[in-house]
Protein backbone atom coordinates (compact mmCIF):
# COMPACT_ATOMS: atom_id res chain seq x y z
CA UNK A 1 0.00 0.00 0.00
CA UNK A 2 1.31 3.34 -0.92
CA UNK A 3 0.32 6.23 1.72
CA UNK A 4 1.84 9.64 0.00
CA UNK A 5 1.04 12.76 2.11
CA UNK A 6 1.06 16.17 0.46
CA UNK A 7 2.00 19.38 2.46
CA UNK A 8 0.21 21.82 0.56
CA UNK A 9 -2.51 21.71 -2.45
CA UNK A 10 0.10 23.44 -4.40
CA UNK A 11 2.17 20.22 -3.96
CA UNK A 12 -0.39 17.74 -6.11
CA UNK A 13 -0.37 19.08 -9.46
CA UNK A 14 -2.16 18.30 -12.78
CA UNK A 15 -3.28 14.65 -12.70
CA UNK A 16 -1.21 13.40 -9.70
CA UNK A 17 -4.40 12.62 -7.62
CA UNK A 18 -6.07 10.67 -10.43
CA UNK A 19 -6.36 6.54 -9.20
CA UNK A 20 -6.03 7.43 -5.67
CA UNK A 21 -8.40 7.80 -2.21
CA UNK A 22 -7.91 11.48 -1.33
CA UNK A 23 -8.57 12.76 2.75
CA UNK A 24 -8.20 16.71 2.62
CA UNK A 25 -6.99 18.34 5.95
CA UNK A 26 -8.27 22.02 7.25
CA UNK A 27 -7.89 21.53 10.75
CA UNK A 28 -8.35 25.58 11.57
CA UNK A 29 -10.94 25.33 10.32
CA UNK A 30 -12.62 24.24 6.99
CA UNK A 31 -12.54 20.48 6.93
CA UNK A 32 -13.12 20.64 11.23
CA UNK A 33 -16.07 22.79 10.09
CA UNK A 34 -17.64 20.93 7.64
CA UNK A 35 -17.49 17.72 9.44
CA UNK A 36 -19.16 19.31 12.11
CA UNK A 37 -21.97 20.56 9.37
CA UNK A 38 -22.09 17.36 8.13
CA UNK A 39 -22.51 15.46 11.76
CA UNK A 40 -25.57 17.65 12.34
CA UNK A 41 -27.39 17.06 9.80
CA UNK A 42 -26.70 19.40 7.12
CA UNK A 43 -28.09 18.19 3.72
CA UNK A 44 -24.88 19.09 1.55
CA UNK A 45 -22.04 21.35 1.81
CA UNK A 46 -21.10 23.36 -1.01
CA UNK A 47 -17.24 24.67 -1.49
CA UNK A 48 -16.99 27.79 -3.15
CA UNK A 49 -14.02 29.24 -4.61
CA UNK A 50 -15.13 32.75 -3.37
CA UNK A 51 -17.88 35.60 -2.39
CA UNK A 52 -18.89 35.85 -5.85
CA UNK A 53 -18.99 31.84 -6.96
CA UNK A 54 -21.08 31.14 -3.21
CA UNK A 55 -23.16 34.27 -3.82
CA UNK A 56 -23.56 32.40 -7.47
CA UNK A 57 -24.61 29.17 -5.58
CA UNK A 58 -26.87 30.84 -3.36
CA UNK A 59 -28.90 31.71 -6.46
CA UNK A 60 -29.05 29.00 -8.09
CA UNK A 61 -30.55 26.43 -5.45
CA UNK A 62 -32.42 29.53 -4.26
CA UNK A 63 -31.06 31.94 -1.33
CA UNK A 64 -33.92 31.07 1.15
CA UNK A 65 -32.81 26.99 0.47
CA UNK A 66 -29.25 28.06 1.33
CA UNK A 67 -27.12 28.89 4.36
CA UNK A 68 -24.36 30.88 3.26
CA UNK A 69 -21.02 30.83 5.15
CA UNK A 70 -17.28 32.10 5.05
CA UNK A 71 -14.52 33.44 6.81
CA UNK A 72 -11.95 36.44 5.49
CA UNK A 73 -8.70 36.48 7.91
CA UNK A 74 -10.84 34.32 10.41
CA UNK A 75 -14.11 36.54 10.91
CA UNK A 76 -16.87 36.18 9.12
CA UNK A 77 -17.71 38.06 5.79
CA UNK A 78 -20.47 40.33 6.14
CA UNK A 79 -23.93 39.85 4.68
CA UNK A 80 -23.26 36.21 4.74
CA UNK A 81 -25.44 34.12 7.76
CA UNK A 82 -22.70 32.29 9.33
CA UNK A 83 -19.20 32.15 9.54
CA UNK A 84 -16.39 29.40 9.65
CA UNK A 85 -16.90 28.35 13.00
CA UNK A 86 -17.47 25.16 14.12
CA UNK A 87 -19.48 26.17 17.23
CA UNK A 88 -22.04 28.02 14.87
CA UNK A 89 -23.01 25.08 13.06
CA UNK A 90 -25.25 23.38 15.62
CA UNK A 91 -28.32 21.00 14.41
CA UNK A 92 -30.38 24.28 14.61
CA UNK A 93 -28.63 25.84 12.56
CA UNK A 94 -27.46 23.69 9.96
CA UNK A 95 -30.12 20.02 9.75
CA UNK A 96 -31.51 19.87 6.04
CA UNK A 97 -30.10 22.88 4.75
CA UNK A 98 -27.67 23.45 1.80
CA UNK A 99 -24.41 25.25 3.28
CA UNK A 100 -22.55 27.19 0.61
CA UNK A 101 -19.24 27.77 2.15
CA UNK A 102 -15.80 29.75 1.21
CA UNK A 103 -12.75 29.69 2.96
CA UNK A 104 -8.87 30.90 2.43
CA UNK A 105 -7.20 27.64 1.82
CA UNK A 106 -9.71 24.47 2.51
CA UNK A 107 -11.96 25.41 -0.66
CA UNK A 108 -8.49 25.23 -3.01
CA UNK A 109 -7.42 21.65 -1.19
CA UNK A 110 -11.25 20.13 -1.80
CA UNK A 111 -10.94 21.04 -5.17
CA UNK A 112 -7.72 20.16 -6.00
CA UNK A 113 -8.63 16.76 -4.44
CA UNK A 114 -11.52 16.35 -6.91
CA UNK A 115 -9.42 15.10 -9.06
CA UNK A 116 -8.98 11.89 -7.10
CA UNK A 117 -11.05 8.71 -7.82
CA UNK A 118 -13.14 9.92 -4.00
CA UNK A 119 -12.32 12.45 -1.49
CA UNK A 120 -13.01 12.32 2.00
CA UNK A 121 -13.03 15.50 4.51
CA UNK A 122 -10.74 14.60 7.52
CA UNK A 123 -10.42 16.47 10.99
CA UNK A 124 -9.56 15.29 14.24
CA UNK A 125 -13.09 15.52 14.82
CA UNK A 126 -13.25 12.72 12.77
CA UNK A 127 -10.06 11.00 12.60
CA UNK A 128 -10.86 7.43 13.01
CA UNK A 129 -13.50 7.48 11.15
CA UNK A 130 -11.51 8.67 8.16
CA UNK A 131 -8.88 6.04 9.18
CA UNK A 132 -11.16 2.89 8.72
CA UNK A 133 -12.53 4.31 5.68
CA UNK A 134 -9.10 5.03 4.58
CA UNK A 135 -8.08 1.12 5.50
CA UNK A 136 -10.92 -0.11 3.87
CA UNK A 137 -9.89 1.32 0.19
CA UNK A 138 -8.25 -0.42 -2.65
CA UNK A 139 -6.36 2.62 -4.26
CA UNK A 140 -3.32 4.47 -3.29
CA UNK A 141 -4.03 7.05 -0.54
CA UNK A 142 -2.82 10.47 -0.73
CA UNK A 143 -3.01 12.59 2.44
CA UNK A 144 -3.82 16.21 1.09
CA UNK A 145 -2.77 19.33 3.37
CA UNK A 146 -5.04 22.49 2.78
CA UNK A 147 -1.78 24.81 4.64
CA UNK A 148 -2.04 28.23 4.50
CA UNK A 149 -1.81 30.35 1.36
CA UNK A 150 -0.21 27.62 -0.34
CA UNK A 151 2.39 27.53 2.55
CA UNK A 152 3.26 24.40 5.28
CA UNK A 153 0.56 24.65 8.01
CA UNK A 154 1.82 23.08 11.18
CA UNK A 155 -1.69 22.63 12.67
CA UNK A 156 -2.32 20.33 9.11
CA UNK A 157 0.85 18.38 9.26
CA UNK A 158 0.15 17.32 12.71
CA UNK A 159 -3.58 16.25 11.80
CA UNK A 160 -2.07 14.07 8.90
CA UNK A 161 0.71 12.69 11.04
CA UNK A 162 -2.13 11.15 13.86
CA UNK A 163 -4.43 10.39 10.65
CA UNK A 164 -1.88 8.34 9.10
CA UNK A 165 -0.48 6.96 12.45
CA UNK A 166 -4.41 6.01 13.46
CA UNK A 167 -4.30 4.27 9.67
CA UNK A 168 -1.51 2.04 10.22
CA UNK A 169 -2.36 0.09 12.80
CA UNK A 170 -5.37 -0.56 10.73
CA UNK A 171 -3.37 -2.27 7.85
CA UNK A 172 -1.94 -5.24 7.74
CA UNK A 173 0.26 -5.16 4.57
CA UNK A 174 3.44 -2.92 4.29
CA UNK A 175 3.50 0.32 3.54
CA UNK A 176 5.36 2.67 1.29
CA UNK A 177 5.69 6.04 2.57
CA UNK A 178 6.79 9.28 0.84
CA UNK A 179 9.06 11.83 2.19
CA UNK A 180 6.19 14.10 3.70
CA UNK A 181 4.65 10.91 5.21
CA UNK A 182 7.61 10.42 7.04
CA UNK A 183 8.21 13.50 8.01
CA UNK A 184 4.43 14.23 9.70
CA UNK A 185 4.65 10.49 11.36
CA UNK A 186 7.78 12.28 13.00
CA UNK A 187 6.50 15.47 13.96
CA UNK A 188 3.30 13.97 15.12
CA UNK A 189 5.34 11.60 17.63
CA UNK A 190 7.32 14.66 18.91
CA UNK A 191 4.68 16.99 19.50
CA UNK A 192 2.24 14.65 20.29
CA UNK A 193 2.15 15.34 23.91
CA UNK A 194 1.88 19.28 23.60
CA UNK A 195 -0.40 19.01 21.01
CA UNK A 196 -2.61 21.85 22.03
CA UNK A 197 0.12 24.19 23.10
CA UNK A 198 2.14 23.68 19.49
CA UNK A 199 -1.29 24.10 17.68
CA UNK A 200 -1.39 27.73 19.41
CA UNK A 201 1.96 29.01 18.30
CA UNK A 202 1.21 28.54 14.56
CA UNK A 203 -0.06 30.85 12.74
CA UNK A 204 -3.37 29.70 11.82
CA UNK A 205 -4.24 29.15 15.62
CA UNK A 206 -2.80 32.82 16.12
CA UNK A 207 -4.77 34.47 13.81
CA UNK A 208 -8.13 32.48 15.28
CA UNK A 209 -7.11 33.65 18.72
CA UNK A 210 -7.11 37.43 17.62
CA UNK A 211 -10.30 37.71 16.07
CA UNK A 212 -11.53 36.63 19.56
CA UNK A 213 -12.27 33.06 18.50
CA UNK A 214 -9.89 30.86 20.50
CA UNK A 215 -12.37 28.38 21.92
CA UNK A 216 -12.56 27.46 18.09
CA UNK A 217 -8.83 25.99 18.55
CA UNK A 218 -9.48 23.76 21.11
CA UNK A 219 -12.66 22.82 19.65
CA UNK A 220 -11.20 21.61 16.42
CA UNK A 221 -8.43 19.50 18.14
CA UNK A 222 -10.90 17.09 19.83
CA UNK A 223 -10.58 13.58 18.46
CA UNK A 224 -13.22 11.53 17.48
CA UNK A 225 -16.03 13.29 18.36
CA UNK A 226 -17.92 12.36 15.10
CA UNK A 227 -18.23 9.10 13.51
CA UNK A 228 -18.88 10.86 9.93
CA UNK A 229 -16.76 10.77 6.77
CA UNK A 230 -17.87 13.30 4.33
CA UNK A 231 -17.41 12.78 0.65
CA UNK A 232 -16.63 15.77 -1.88
CA UNK A 233 -18.11 14.32 -5.25
CA UNK A 234 -19.43 16.46 -8.54
CA UNK A 235 -18.27 20.19 -6.40
CA UNK A 236 -21.15 18.91 -3.45
CA UNK A 237 -19.99 17.16 0.19
CA UNK A 238 -22.08 14.50 1.28
CA UNK A 239 -22.48 12.10 4.22
CA UNK A 240 -20.84 8.45 3.51
CA UNK A 241 -20.54 6.66 6.96
CA UNK B 1 15.27 38.44 13.98
CA UNK B 2 12.51 36.86 11.67
CA UNK B 3 12.95 33.60 10.18
CA UNK B 4 11.14 31.56 7.85
CA UNK B 5 11.86 28.46 5.80
CA UNK B 6 10.17 27.60 2.39
CA UNK B 7 9.68 23.62 2.20
CA UNK B 8 9.62 24.15 -1.81
CA UNK B 9 10.34 26.77 -4.25
CA UNK B 10 6.82 27.11 -4.64
CA UNK B 11 5.52 28.37 -1.64
CA UNK B 12 7.67 31.40 -2.50
CA UNK B 13 4.79 33.27 -4.23
CA UNK B 14 5.16 36.70 -6.22
CA UNK B 15 7.63 39.16 -4.50
CA UNK B 16 7.44 37.20 -0.54
CA UNK B 17 11.52 37.42 -0.43
CA UNK B 18 12.36 41.07 -1.48
CA UNK B 19 13.98 43.02 1.61
CA UNK B 20 15.03 39.42 2.74
CA UNK B 21 18.68 37.51 3.04
CA UNK B 22 17.99 34.08 1.34
CA UNK B 23 19.94 30.80 1.26
CA UNK B 24 18.80 28.37 -1.11
CA UNK B 25 19.32 24.56 -0.16
CA UNK B 26 19.27 21.27 -2.52
CA UNK B 27 21.60 18.66 -0.37
CA UNK B 28 21.05 16.08 -3.48
CA UNK B 29 22.61 17.56 -5.47
CA UNK B 30 22.81 20.97 -6.91
CA UNK B 31 23.54 23.20 -4.32
CA UNK B 32 26.15 21.12 -2.76
CA UNK B 33 27.60 20.68 -6.38
CA UNK B 34 27.86 24.34 -6.92
CA UNK B 35 29.55 24.75 -2.91
CA UNK B 36 32.37 21.82 -4.47
CA UNK B 37 32.56 23.83 -7.68
CA UNK B 38 32.78 27.42 -6.44
CA UNK B 39 35.54 25.92 -3.73
CA UNK B 40 37.75 24.49 -6.21
CA UNK B 41 38.22 27.40 -7.95
CA UNK B 42 34.77 27.74 -10.65
CA UNK B 43 35.58 31.02 -11.59
CA UNK B 44 31.40 31.64 -11.98
CA UNK B 45 28.15 28.91 -11.84
CA UNK B 46 25.70 30.14 -14.34
CA UNK B 47 22.28 28.08 -13.39
CA UNK B 48 20.32 27.31 -16.38
CA UNK B 49 16.44 26.76 -16.24
CA UNK B 50 16.76 24.26 -19.54
CA UNK B 51 19.39 22.55 -21.90
CA UNK B 52 18.63 24.64 -24.69
CA UNK B 53 18.94 27.58 -22.10
CA UNK B 54 22.14 26.32 -21.09
CA UNK B 55 23.46 25.46 -25.01
CA UNK B 56 22.25 29.93 -25.26
CA UNK B 57 24.77 30.56 -22.42
CA UNK B 58 27.78 28.58 -23.70
CA UNK B 59 26.88 29.95 -27.27
CA UNK B 60 27.39 33.26 -25.80
CA UNK B 61 30.66 32.71 -23.94
CA UNK B 62 32.02 30.87 -26.17
CA UNK B 63 31.64 26.99 -26.17
CA UNK B 64 35.35 26.78 -24.88
CA UNK B 65 35.25 28.66 -22.52
CA UNK B 66 32.51 26.93 -20.74
CA UNK B 67 31.72 23.63 -18.33
CA UNK B 68 28.37 22.52 -19.64
CA UNK B 69 27.19 20.26 -16.73
CA UNK B 70 23.34 19.10 -15.97
CA UNK B 71 21.46 15.81 -14.90
CA UNK B 72 18.19 14.24 -15.70
CA UNK B 73 16.86 11.90 -13.08
CA UNK B 74 20.21 12.25 -11.36
CA UNK B 75 22.80 11.07 -14.82
CA UNK B 76 24.60 13.43 -16.89
CA UNK B 77 22.65 15.02 -20.13
CA UNK B 78 24.78 13.22 -23.13
CA UNK B 79 26.77 15.80 -25.15
CA UNK B 80 27.40 17.88 -21.90
CA UNK B 81 30.72 17.64 -20.38
CA UNK B 82 29.65 17.32 -16.47
CA UNK B 83 27.04 15.72 -15.10
CA UNK B 84 25.54 16.97 -11.03
CA UNK B 85 27.98 15.06 -9.16
CA UNK B 86 30.45 16.76 -7.31
CA UNK B 87 33.05 13.91 -7.14
CA UNK B 88 33.29 15.32 -11.03
CA UNK B 89 34.16 19.10 -9.89
CA UNK B 90 37.49 18.80 -8.93
CA UNK B 91 39.88 21.69 -9.02
CA UNK B 92 41.44 20.29 -12.43
CA UNK B 93 38.03 19.95 -13.85
CA UNK B 94 36.72 23.48 -13.00
CA UNK B 95 39.52 26.17 -11.89
CA UNK B 96 39.04 28.78 -13.46
CA UNK B 97 36.05 27.72 -15.41
CA UNK B 98 32.66 29.45 -16.15
CA UNK B 99 30.34 26.35 -15.26
CA UNK B 100 26.68 26.28 -16.95
CA UNK B 101 25.03 24.23 -14.82
CA UNK B 102 21.24 22.97 -15.39
CA UNK B 103 19.74 21.06 -12.62
CA UNK B 104 16.10 19.74 -11.69
CA UNK B 105 14.79 21.55 -8.94
CA UNK B 106 17.98 23.33 -8.01
CA UNK B 107 17.82 25.56 -10.66
CA UNK B 108 14.52 26.55 -9.98
CA UNK B 109 15.07 27.42 -6.99
CA UNK B 110 18.19 29.47 -7.23
CA UNK B 111 15.87 31.48 -9.76
CA UNK B 112 13.31 32.44 -7.20
CA UNK B 113 15.90 33.08 -4.68
CA UNK B 114 17.03 35.43 -7.58
CA UNK B 115 14.09 38.43 -5.67
CA UNK B 116 15.77 38.36 -2.45
CA UNK B 117 18.18 41.24 -1.71
CA UNK B 118 20.97 38.92 -0.93
CA UNK B 119 20.44 35.25 -2.11
CA UNK B 120 23.49 32.82 -0.56
CA UNK B 121 23.89 29.19 -1.80
CA UNK B 122 23.76 26.16 0.81
CA UNK B 123 24.37 22.79 2.05
CA UNK B 124 25.82 20.71 4.23
CA UNK B 125 29.23 21.00 2.70
CA UNK B 126 29.66 25.14 3.56
CA UNK B 127 27.00 24.87 6.99
CA UNK B 128 28.97 26.64 8.96
CA UNK B 129 29.88 29.31 6.65
CA UNK B 130 26.61 29.96 5.72
CA UNK B 131 25.32 30.40 9.02
CA UNK B 132 27.57 32.90 10.16
CA UNK B 133 26.96 35.10 7.03
CA UNK B 134 23.24 34.64 7.66
CA UNK B 135 23.84 36.28 11.22
CA UNK B 136 25.86 38.90 10.01
CA UNK B 137 22.25 39.73 7.61
CA UNK B 138 20.53 42.76 9.13
CA UNK B 139 17.71 42.14 7.26
CA UNK B 140 14.63 39.29 7.81
CA UNK B 141 16.00 35.17 6.25
CA UNK B 142 14.39 32.59 4.34
CA UNK B 143 15.74 29.11 4.16
CA UNK B 144 14.39 27.71 0.34
CA UNK B 145 14.31 24.20 0.52
CA UNK B 146 14.63 23.33 -3.78
CA UNK B 147 12.31 19.92 -3.11
CA UNK B 148 11.34 17.66 -5.33
CA UNK B 149 9.26 18.38 -8.62
CA UNK B 150 7.48 21.20 -6.19
CA UNK B 151 6.94 18.33 -3.48
CA UNK B 152 8.54 18.18 0.00
CA UNK B 153 11.71 16.37 0.04
CA UNK B 154 12.92 15.49 3.38
CA UNK B 155 16.97 15.95 2.91
CA UNK B 156 16.58 19.68 2.03
CA UNK B 157 14.36 20.08 4.94
CA UNK B 158 16.62 18.44 7.60
CA UNK B 159 19.85 20.43 6.05
CA UNK B 160 17.53 23.38 6.62
CA UNK B 161 16.62 22.53 10.26
CA UNK B 162 20.50 21.90 10.71
CA UNK B 163 21.53 25.39 9.22
CA UNK B 164 18.70 26.77 11.29
CA UNK B 165 19.83 25.50 14.61
CA UNK B 166 23.43 26.67 13.58
CA UNK B 167 22.26 30.26 12.97
CA UNK B 168 20.37 30.53 15.74
CA UNK B 169 23.65 29.35 18.45
CA UNK B 170 25.23 32.78 16.87
CA UNK B 171 22.57 35.10 17.27
CA UNK B 172 21.66 36.79 20.61
CA UNK B 173 17.95 38.39 19.79
CA UNK B 174 14.82 36.51 19.93
CA UNK B 175 14.03 34.76 17.29
CA UNK B 176 10.64 34.60 15.10
CA UNK B 177 9.97 31.31 13.34
CA UNK B 178 7.43 30.48 10.84
CA UNK B 179 5.45 27.15 10.67
CA UNK B 180 8.22 25.49 8.47
CA UNK B 181 11.02 26.47 10.91
CA UNK B 182 9.60 24.75 13.39
CA UNK B 183 8.98 21.51 11.57
CA UNK B 184 12.74 21.27 10.31
CA UNK B 185 14.31 22.10 13.61
CA UNK B 186 11.78 19.04 15.13
CA UNK B 187 12.64 17.16 12.43
CA UNK B 188 16.61 17.58 12.28
CA UNK B 189 16.35 16.88 16.50
CA UNK B 190 14.48 14.00 15.79
CA UNK B 191 16.89 12.10 13.00
CA UNK B 192 19.82 13.82 14.02
CA UNK B 193 21.74 10.55 15.42
CA UNK B 194 21.16 8.76 12.42
CA UNK B 195 20.69 11.60 9.85
CA UNK B 196 22.48 8.87 6.95
CA UNK B 197 20.07 6.59 6.92
CA UNK B 198 17.62 8.44 7.07
CA UNK B 199 18.48 9.81 4.17
CA UNK B 200 19.41 7.29 2.64
CA UNK B 201 16.03 6.14 2.35
CA UNK B 202 14.35 9.54 0.72
CA UNK B 203 13.22 9.60 -2.70
CA UNK B 204 16.17 11.91 -3.87
CA UNK B 205 18.95 9.60 -2.24
CA UNK B 206 17.31 6.16 -3.58
CA UNK B 207 17.15 8.26 -7.09
CA UNK B 208 21.01 8.82 -7.11
CA UNK B 209 21.71 5.35 -5.61
CA UNK B 210 20.17 3.64 -8.18
CA UNK B 211 21.94 5.71 -10.96
CA UNK B 212 24.81 4.01 -9.26
CA UNK B 213 26.29 7.19 -7.89
CA UNK B 214 25.70 6.15 -3.96
CA UNK B 215 29.18 7.95 -3.26
CA UNK B 216 28.06 11.33 -3.88
CA UNK B 217 24.83 10.82 -1.23
CA UNK B 218 27.81 10.44 1.22
CA UNK B 219 29.62 13.19 -0.19
CA UNK B 220 26.82 15.92 0.81
CA UNK B 221 26.29 14.46 3.68
CA UNK B 222 29.66 15.84 5.15
CA UNK B 223 29.70 18.95 7.22
CA UNK B 224 31.70 21.75 7.35
CA UNK B 225 34.19 20.33 4.01
CA UNK B 226 34.30 24.61 2.65
CA UNK B 227 34.57 27.85 3.92
CA UNK B 228 33.08 28.80 0.65
CA UNK B 229 29.95 31.07 0.76
CA UNK B 230 28.85 31.48 -3.10
CA UNK B 231 26.28 34.21 -4.06
CA UNK B 232 23.82 34.69 -6.84
CA UNK B 233 23.14 37.63 -8.54
CA UNK B 234 22.34 39.05 -11.66
CA UNK B 235 21.77 35.11 -12.80
CA UNK B 236 25.88 34.59 -11.62
CA UNK B 237 26.90 32.25 -9.12
CA UNK B 238 30.27 34.04 -7.74
CA UNK B 239 32.39 32.91 -4.61
CA UNK B 240 31.68 35.70 -1.39
CA UNK B 241 33.56 34.44 1.32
Amino acid sequence: MRIDVLLTPAEAGARSLSGRVVAVIDVLRATSTIVEAVANGARAILPAADVEDAMRLARTHGRDNVLLCGERRSLKIDGLDLGNSPLEFTSEAVADKLVVMTTTNGTRALIAGEAADRCLVASYLNESAVAEALAAAAQPITLVCAGRRDRFSLDDALCAGSLLRSLRTRLSERVRLNDAARAVLALERRYRARLESVIRRTAAARQIAAAGLAADIDYCLTRDRHRVVPVMSDRQILRAV
